[in-house]
Order: structure tokens, then sequence, then C-alpha cells
């Protein structure tokens, strides 16, 4: 409890989760409004776009016109996602992102083989060459990532030993390439986290690597994703991934009722609220999840957004 | 962490939160169908019906001809709720109820005014006529509750001192009429808590009240229902009110975003996973549900409904 953070970083990923899973099609202008309205707001990380196969991810067909057009606010970074060669050479040429990279492994095979098309060894070899590319475009790297490092819909529990062995196995890779990180990221990919699993897995990585920062990534399928946030909070996570408007889903999970990332508002409501500064105007989100809702045009799982922050009462 | 209880008391409310909320209007048949799903999933206790005035609330007319309809499972409590001395007059006369008394006070002045229309004087007393009819007719009085505990959309924060003087004149009611209380209810009624509110407030009233059980009513209009129940646990909160799929809302609260109360299969979800057992079959109430979905005709909140569980996944 005593061990809850003072501020957080929140990592906005709702443009990019949102626009990638939402059958669509939401034109270029729109996508641009949104992520101009969360920079309004004091969110000062907002990954727009992902630079992925436009035939398996249409609505992100436009990546490149959507970073070429939304207008840049001084002092917020302005990230994308890639899962390849091929994908961070589109984000290179685009040259209207701040990019950094990571290095990403799973904590699943069979998940990894079914969402990426490789193998774990193949992964290994990959975030290395993926490494070389960042350093030759001078992209700093200091983050590790571990997807499905909570459990698997398709291989079940993740031992914490397990995901113990993929942080070392990340920061031998850094090692090798004389990276230090600074962050590892824990992604709950497929929604199986629950308060006691966030403080036990996030409890064993701190104890083994107390120079690491700890990140979450949470997914709300269970409902479960402010209430692990929490649990991160009092483990002492300052780092957070959330989607406005709880915008998005994992399309390759295979399974129908997965929903987005943690809502942004709601966890920015959850923080302010217990003195957690979040940098973010709460009322400002609240606006820009209800942009965001029209334009997917249907209704998004958050439910600040409905229920209205608490300022306006206390006046 | 370590104060997490092994197993949970949950007090299923769907039916009452959500055929009084509900638009409607829904067949008593269907009412009676969802109470007898519930019935079937392991819950113990399940509040049916509310006895309250048909010209305000025109979904619980048929209170008394859902209560005579339903078939009685042997092991579960049918409980009923009700405001004032008519009320309970007409749940005794039904005689189909497993009635208990409660004194319930509100930490909100203004809010009694608009919910009940009394004052906090005029609710003392009516405490004492409550008690005086319930002893009457011999219905135990176990529990006492107070409303709005942790915030209010009409009086802003409510202060802990507050709560603790509400837990004590509630203590004192029940010492007049010989009446030792074992559980202090606290209702977050209009969804002002967090997790560090939580545990603040049932701190204090542990501390101060250490032989009273403490149990939570929570909503979730701001999203922190399931966190809010998570802190409780984390405190030794071993009762929890909630609705299945998350019905209802309180048509009173003047909050046209207000939501039910937290909901009760994503709350026996987290438990389950984190070892606390509820006695509730989670496959059985994700299908009760989805009939309680079907029987309001359009979506209702709750997560694990779509996202399903995980023992599916783990065979």
């Amino acid at each position: 409890m005593s061990d809850l953070p003072q501020s957080v970083q929140i990592n906005e990923e709702g443009p990019r989760e949102g626009f990638q899973f939402e059958k669509g099609p939401i034109p270029t202008a729109r996508k641009v409004e949104l992520i101009e309205a969360l920079s309004a707001t004091g969110l000062n990380h907002i990954q727009t776009v992902s630079f992925v196969n436009p035939q398996r991810v249409p609505g992100m067909a436009d990546a490149e016109e959507v970073a070429a057009r939304f207008e840049r606010k001084p002092g917020v970074a302005y990230t994308g996602l890639w899962l390849n060669e091929k994908g961070l050479e589109r984000a290179v040429a685009c040259g209207r992102l701040d990019l950094s990279g990571s290095i990403s492994l799973t904590a699943s095979e069979p998940f990894l083989q079914r969402n990426q098309n490789r193998s774990l060894a193949d992964n290994i070899a990959m975030q290395h060459n993926m490494i070389r590319l960042y350093q030759r475009h001078g992209i700093p790297v200091e983050r590790g990532s571990i997807m499905a490092a909570f459990g698997c819909n398709f291989a079940g529990d993740i031992a914490v030993e397990t995901v113990l062995d993929m942080v070392e196995q990340i920061v031998d890779i850094a090692a090798e390439h004389d990276i230090a990180l600074e962050v590892i990221s824990l992604a709950d990919t497929m929604a199986w986290a629950t308060p006691v699993a966030i403080k036990r897995v996030v409890g064993a990585v701190r104890e083994r690597f107390p120079l690491l920062d700890v990140a979450l990534h949470l997914h709300d399928t269970r409902g479960m994703g402010i209430a692990n946030a929490y649990a991160g909070l009092e483990m002492g996570v300052g780092i957070f991934d959330s989607a406005v408007a709880g915008l998005g889903g994992c399309p390759f999970a295979a399974h129908k009722g997965a929903a987005g990332n943690v809502c942004t508002e709601d966890l920015v409501f959850m923080c302010e609220e217990m003195g957690i500064d979040t940098g973010v105007d709460l009322d400002g989100l609240i606006e820009a999840a209800r942009l965001a809702e029209d334009i997917v045009g249907h209704p998004l799982p958050g439910s600040v957004k409905m229920g209205g922050g608490l300022a306006a009462m206390r006046r």
C-alpha cells in the first residue's frame, strides 16, 4: 500500500490499438483528429499508428498518411509500432515519429506462432537483427517487453519462472549489443491476469532485476484491467500502456470477446483520485474518449466517459 | 496482501437492482426465470424484488407476483428490499421471502432527502420504528448499513469521521433494542470510491469496531468496482453485494451515467482465480448473465460474460 508511486507515465495506445482493430473504414482525417485531441490533454506519449501488413490489417493501410498529417505538439512523443524489419523501415522512412526500439519476447510459443508466425528461436534471432537496425538508424533501445506474461489462450498459465527467464534472455540480448535496458514491460496480452498474479509476477521481476523499471500493458477482456493496474501501482509500477475509451482488442487472439487495453480515462481517474499525478486533464480526456466513440460509431467500453469525473461535483 | 479472505459471501442483487431500473416492461415470468437461473449457480443469497411505490418504480409493481412464482431452492436465502414500514408490511404479507432487517443510515443528508425524502433525524426515528416492526414479526436484525459512505453527488466527499460516527449511531440504535449487530455494510452508492478510499475507510471502521464484519456494496459508474472489491479483499472484507451482468443503477441519483452494482461474474472470476472460494459455478453464472442480457434486451456491462472464463482454456 505504501509503495504507490507519486506519479505515473501513461503511454496512450488508443489510436494504434483502435484503428488497427475497428472494422472501419475510418477516414484518415478522423484518425488525425483523435491524435490531436489526445495531444491536447497532457498525454505526452501517444502511439499513433502501426506499420503492419495492410493485407492483414487494412485499418492501418494509411499509417504513413496519418503520421504525415497530424500536428505535433511540443513535448509529446509520437510513437509507432512495427513487428518486423519491413515495418521498422517504413516507420523510419515516414520521418515523422519519435522512434524507440524494444526487445520483445513472448512467453508463449504457440501464441508467437499464431500472432507473428515465428518460433521462439526465430524470434530471438530477429531481435538481434532488429537491434542492429535500430543502432544503424540511431534509434535508442530502452525497453524490453514480454507478451503473454500472465497466461495464454493457447498455452495456458505461464509460470513466474518462465517470465523471469524471458527477462534474463532480454537482458542478455541487450548486453550483447552494449545496451543497458531501463524498462521491462509485462504484457497481459490475453487478459489472464488478476491482481494477485500481477503482484506475484511484478514482485518476482523486481526482486530479481531491481534496476529495471516495470511497465504494465493490460487488457480488459475479463474486466480486471483497472484492478490489475491498482495492484501494479501497489507494487510500485509507474508506467502503464492504456487506450482512450478502451479502444482496441487483439485481432489475432482468436477470441471474439477480446477487449482493448485498460481504459486511459478510467486509469487517469483512479490515479488522480488516489493522489497519483498523471499530468493529464481528465475532463479533456473524457472529451477525447467521446470523440473516439463518435469516430468508431459504436459504444466503447470505458466507464468514466459515461459516469463523469468528480471535480465538477466538488465545486 | 496477506489479509485476503479464504472465502467470500456474495449477495446477488441483480434481479432487484435490474428490474427496478430497467425501462421494461419485463414479463413476470422472465424475472422468475432469471431468479431460478441464479439459484442454480451456487449463489446462496439472492435479492429478488423491492417493495417500493409502484408509481415511482413501475418495474417492481409485480413484486408480490414474482415472489409467489419462483421455485425456491433449498439452501438459498431469497431476500427483498423495502425502504419504509409499508414496504416491509408487503414483504411480510407475501410470505415467500427470507426476511432480515438492517439499520440503514445515510452519510449524506442531501442524498437522503432526494432519495427517500427524509432528514437525518427523521431517518433515525424511522430506524427505531422499523426495528420495532422487525421484532414484532420475529425478523432478525444483523446488519447495519451506511449509504453514500465514500462520497455523494450532492454533498461531495464524505469524511472518514462521518462514517465512523454513522457506525457509532447504528451500534447505539441497535443497543437500544438489545441487538448485537454482526455486519456493517458500507455502500459506495454514487461510485465515488477508489481503492485507496476503500482501504482508508474500511481500515478505520475495522480498527474502531473490530467485532463487526465489513460488507461492501459497490457501484461501477466510474469503472472502479472490481478494483474497489480487490482493495476490500486486501482489507479482509468477506461480504460483497453484486449484480449479475452488472444489472442496475440508481434511479434517484439524478445521474444519467450511473451504473449498476459491481458485476457478480467478474467478481466471482477474480476471486476464484485468486484462490478465494465463492461457492459459485462461474460457467453457470456466465449463462445466467447472458440470460439477463436477453431479458433486458440490450447489452449489459459485465466483462466476463463476453471474455469467458479460463477453465476451458486450461483443459
